[in-house]
């Protein structure tokens, strides 16, 4: 069988650097040979979000925008809007009672998410059971291969758990294990170099970022603080401006002189920002001259989700069936 | 607004004489005064029965032969399928987003029946989460009265605390809140006085029993113990034949005659059993010549229950639209 692959945001805000290195370059790639469904997952960003009425739905727009401006292509790619499909949530309340509770409260992903969360003695039942709803995404459009990091690893192990579960309960294959495909790629850090990215903390470089706005970034990244004058040795490590330039400078053996040249002194800060702004601008501009043109006109971007959506729900529609029946419940 | 009714059962069984006490004798008449739903609960069943593939699906043509027997009467009463309805799927992964984990772990009767049901460490998500999916249920068919036991009321509560979290949220009535029909009848003991009714005990008296396991099991009935003699005094408490003919023969002053009869002496257990034998006799008869002819049709009964999940469909799907399109995803 072909490998097929499921991937997919919470949209919780309009996309940045990272979220293009990460994964959308990928995607890209990644059409032209497989099989390929990107998932706005809406009813997963409602589950730390439950009490913001707009946070998924108004990013909706913003995240397709991106996403075809960097060039997804929906005749390659089905995009689809996860709250447009009910066998999904049909497939979580099946699974849930196939999962403990003890066994979501020591999946490692969901920990360090809480953790880091600040629920408090509140933790909403949505965003500890949101594994199960992965599963459900994942084993719905019957995904063989889920580009992820490290840290999602768990959440993969628990769909396989899942998987094997109704297929041993089943006497037979109704759900297909799925395999990660981890990216190379480490986290892009924020432009401060101090925190995650976020558009809220305004130390990322958004997609649709005009020139001043990368300049500025650019300008403001965090070097090597000990880097005082240009004659000096700087360090190349945990360099913000190098990281960049590793992740976006198209030569690498140009990057690597550079590197050579600060670490030997002689090298200053404005000249590597320079370069990588340059490079960035050239990146952007493209992307937000595409972006600029797709947000103008929301109606067709929300065509294009639905007519995905469409496609999705039969295969969605398909696998909630098959389990139904392991159940004897299409009467 | 006029008031109307939901309650259903876990179809994980055939019904008894408890559920006829219980609640199918006031659906009968409660059917006569108000929009009635009766939900067969199939994807709670699972919720301690994930792993029983045959357990909810087996019983539900049962529990709609019993349904009609006791004069459900399809026409007035909508009678639906839990998972034939995904728009009660969808509402439950709202509601989780805006219950807390801890709520659920403090939820009285959850709290109850994780102590009887012996879980262990393996209490399923789907099990500490089903009162999220009941107030799905109640909230799905705008059900403003809900027929339940003293045990159940933690679950209304849960249900209005998230009607009342939506409609502020939503800054208008989207929910409605609902409220207890409390019976007036305590729950039926088992033919044995010591454990709650169940088939697999063989300690209760079904619906489509048969008249000769209707004579076996009154015979078999706890009565007081020390009453070894006619002429001696009996005690009517904890007596079991009392609290059927208390719940089942027609006459109540009779009963209270017989009471007085047998507290004084000179009242045999034969007697008293006879008397509740023909009695019940008398009402089950006519209830299992309808079953058996009901039963020998399944088709029939899926076509009802069929056309009534269709009827359901519209109101549900409608509460799940306006839920999403407070959170704005009707796109």
């Amino acid at each position: 069988m072909q490998d097929s692959i499921l991937t997919g945001d919470r949209p919780t805000g309009a996309l940045h650097l990272g979220h293009f290195i990460g994964s959308l370059k990928q995607r890209v790639a990644l059409q032209e040979q497989y099989p390929q469904t990107v998932l706005i997952a809406d009813m997963q960003a409602l589950t730390d979000n439950g009490t913001d009425l707009k946070k998924a739905s108004q990013n909706i727009v913003e995240v397709m925008a991106d996403y075809l401006a960097v060039g997804i292509d929906p005749t390659k790619t089905t995009i689809c809007q996860q709250s447009a499909l009910p066998a999904l949530a049909e497939l979580t309340m099946f699974y849930a009672n196939l999962v403990s509770v003890s066994r979501l409260e020591r999946n490692p992903t969901v920990k360090a998410e809480i953790a880091s969360k600040q629920f408090g003695d509140s933790i909403p039942a949505g965003f500890l059971t949101y594994p199960i709803s992965q599963a459900a995404d994942i084993t719905a459009f019957k995904a063989t291969l889920v580009p992820v990091g490290d840290d999602q690893l768990p959440m993969l192990e628990q769909t396989n758990e899942i998987v094997r579960k109704v297929n041993r309960l089943a006497n037979k294959q109704i759900l297909v294990e799925c395999k990660p495909l981890l990216s190379n790629i480490s986290r892009l850090p924020s432009v401060d170099g101090k925190n995650k990215m976020s558009k809220s903390l305004g130390n990322t470089i958004m997609l649709g970022s005009d020139e001043d706005s990368i300049r500025k970034a650019v300008k403001s990244m965090y070097t090597d603080p000990n880097h005082l004058r240009v004659a000096d040795p700087g360090q190349v490590e945990g360099n913000v401006v190098f990281t960049y330039l590793d992740a976006f400078y198209p030569d690498q053996s140009y990057v690597n002189e550079l590197k050579e040249h600060y670490k030997a002194g002689g090298l200053g800060d404005t000249k590597i920002k320079g370069i990588l702004e340059e490079c960035l601008q050239e990146l952007i501009r493209p992307i937000r001259e595409e972006r600029q043109k797709l947000i103008a006109d929301p109606q067709y971007l929300i065509s294009v989700l639905k007519a995905g959506t469409e496609k999705a729900r039969k295969v969605t529609d398909e696998v909630a069936v098959a389990v139904k029946n392991m159940y004897g419940l299409m009467l």
